[in-house]
């Protein structure tokens, strides 16, 4: 018997244990330090009462022998999938099927588990600094992928060119972990590039409720031709404060389909085979959450976490430190003072104001020098942090 | 771009969604008629209402920013593997560390998950007939895998020998679709014969809380030697009514480990990458189930399918039809009378009573001339399904 060798090859430390790790020993040793983490992209604030309400009155059906649910469909229930369905064509005028939108645990299941219907020998590319789930998951199945690298020369939003040989593209919009956002014209590139080179585009959307500009694409399948080279995944962790709730869904459109191959039938019979289904609790919670008084709850959720970071990039710019993002992200994405590596910008940051950061390096190599602070902590916490951060000017 | 080939080699139709378009057209052709659903091993019963309770809690919890819970850890809350350790120390005399014991959303997805952690080039045996869950997985990654039969001749309990070579093999105890179970000197055989030839094996312990002999063991941890071969998957599947709200466990022993690398490890590291957890609210809901309200009120439920199963293996012997299964496990298999072959009998019995059953033969080759019936219907279901049953001595 042999285990899978390629585990090997994997970090040792998952990015976000180490954050943790001498966070928790940073603690340790000065108890009587205040830590605040805007480190960890996940969200503080509760659950909307209607998304409450929702989670409740389903758990009370599951007590009762008439309104009991048992299995129900691997790929999610056809309200929620119809409801996300009609959230795509009314706010970002994309025209979907329900059959289109498959339910899941997460985002981050999904694009994990979507190379099960790819060919083994698929290539991969991927930006880089990048959200470690899609290298890592990569490496596993003994993958080298292919990066192309996101710049303080190319605004962290490189586009394509011929030197990119890949089967399968990553691309998450707005970016994790840079905060950037691609234009329409960029993202047409990219689907240009995709189906010229029968390529698919792995869109990761989990941060497309943070963009502020109406001009800007929420959705890949605002593009023309997406719907032929690419498969989203959306997520209602930062949507909707679903982080410990788990549910998100993927995008596979009918026509998309190669050497006679419909995905979209893949995808589902993966799904149906090594799945089986969100909680329906969830699942209706989630319905909850594309209701009008649940987008009108979660909006200013959002509303609240994009105040924090206006806070963050003010106290940046009166730092005079250089910084990406925040506008139409979580993130941002902040270039270490003093030429510090991330490593150096963690534990100066931790020790100088107890603020817990991502170090950029931990995204790729293209994100040493670069650390990520998110928008997710409280609003007092991180007027707190701002306050502790603008100390260092003097 | 190739998609991944081997889907290609799937059968075209999950049995059940197979079973279930029959029914359709059925019942679509014969509106009036009453029809009785002793196929799918879902449940009827509804949650107990200590359950109910603690998922209603953990939902208000999750709408107040105090109690707000973000992400969890991947592989499950403290609080819940410890319940689920201490579990298996007082009812099974199994003691195991919280840390053996993994959260997961389903054994469905964790039987399937796991062989991510294996060599792709390992090889795989399983009886036959099976679950078709474990086949399919081992398809889509291009494996052909290795039978030992189920028969008549064996009481579809196949024991190891030397015939079998495999890193891999796959155990359901009680088994799944034939509904027997093996006794300890059996399991023994099967864990030697891992020992020896240094395989793993994956042991499916869904439907362990139907065994109700003391003598019988309800997890391979019983058995000597067991923790240096085995994986358990446990579901709450059957056990407390969860087949909607979704959560499973898998338990890899801290000293099982192949040429130096421990699967505890590498388990726990696939869930961290590919996994996000399960939702609190499930996992409160969880720990209810084995509190002592909890599995008592679980225990109630498992009595009232064990009603319905007594019931049916009576009407079988009344009727002189040839059956394994029933006693220890949700299952009966019925052996198809008058020669008729699987599919013969599901037509019959479905034209005849209204009654839909599984068709043996789609667990594999081995199950042809029988049937799978369950006993997760209503009490007065499968009463009004066996009254039936009795007019086809008349």
């Amino acid at each position: 018997m042999k285990t899978n060798q390629n585990y090997a090859t994997l970090p040792k430390n998952y990015l976000f244990s180490a954050v943790a790790e001498k966070t928790r020993a940073f603690q340790k040793a000065n108890p009587e330090r205040s830590i605040i983490k805007l480190s960890i992209g996940d969200v503080s604030r509760p659950l909307p009462s209607v998304v409450v309400t929702a989670l409740r009155k389903a758990c009370t059906e599951m007590g009762k022998s008439k309104t009991f649910r048992g299995y129900g469909p691997e790929i999610g229930y056809p309200w929620l999938r119809k409801a996300i369905a009609e959230f795509y064509t009314q706010q970002y005028q994309v025209k979907l099927a329900p059959e289109e939108v498959i339910i899941s645990d997460g985002a981050k299941s999904d694009l994990s588990n979507l190379l099960d219907i790819f060919d083994p020998q698929a290539t991969v590319a991927m930006y880089d600094p990048v959200y470690p789930v899609y290298l890592e998951t990569n490496l596993m199945l003994g993958r080298q992928p292919q990066f192309f690298y996101a710049t303080a020369e190319n605004d962290f939003l490189p586009l394509p060119d011929e030197s990119i040989k890949a089967d399968i593209i990553y691309l998450c919009n707005p970016a994790n972990p840079t905060g950037v956002c691609y234009n329409r014209a960029q993202l047409q590139q990219w689907v240009d590039f995709a189906r010229k080179h029968q390529a698919v585009i792995l869109y990761d959307g989990a941060y497309a409720c943070f963009i502020q500009d109406s001009h800007l694409p929420k959705s890949i399948f605002e593009i023309d031709g997406a719907c032929e080279c690419a498969i989203e995944v959306g997520s209602l962790s930062k949507m909707a404060g679903f982080t410990g709730v788990r549910c998100g869904y993927t995008i596979v459109p009918k026509q998309l389909c190669y050497q006679g191959v419909k995905l979209n039938q893949l995808w589902c019979r993966r799904q149906a085979t090594k799945f089986n289904g969100v909680s329906y609790i969830v699942q209706r919670g989630a319905e909850a959450v594309f209701s009008s008084a649940g987008l009108l709850a979660v909006q200013k959720n959002i509303a609240y976490y994009q105040r924090n970071l206006r806070l963050i990039c003010r106290t940046l710019q009166a730092l005079g430190w250089q910084y990406y993002g925040g506008e139409h992200s979580p993130y941002v994405w902040v270039r270490c003072p003093q030429q510090m590596t991330s490593w150096q910008c963690f534990d100066f940051l931790l020790k100088t104001t107890g603020i817990v950061c991502t170090p950029g390096v931990g995204f790729g190599v293209g994100g040493e020098n670069y650390v990520r602070l998110t928008g997710f902590n409280s609003y007092a916490n991180t007027r707190l942090a701002c306050q502790r951060l603008l100390q260092l000017k003097k």
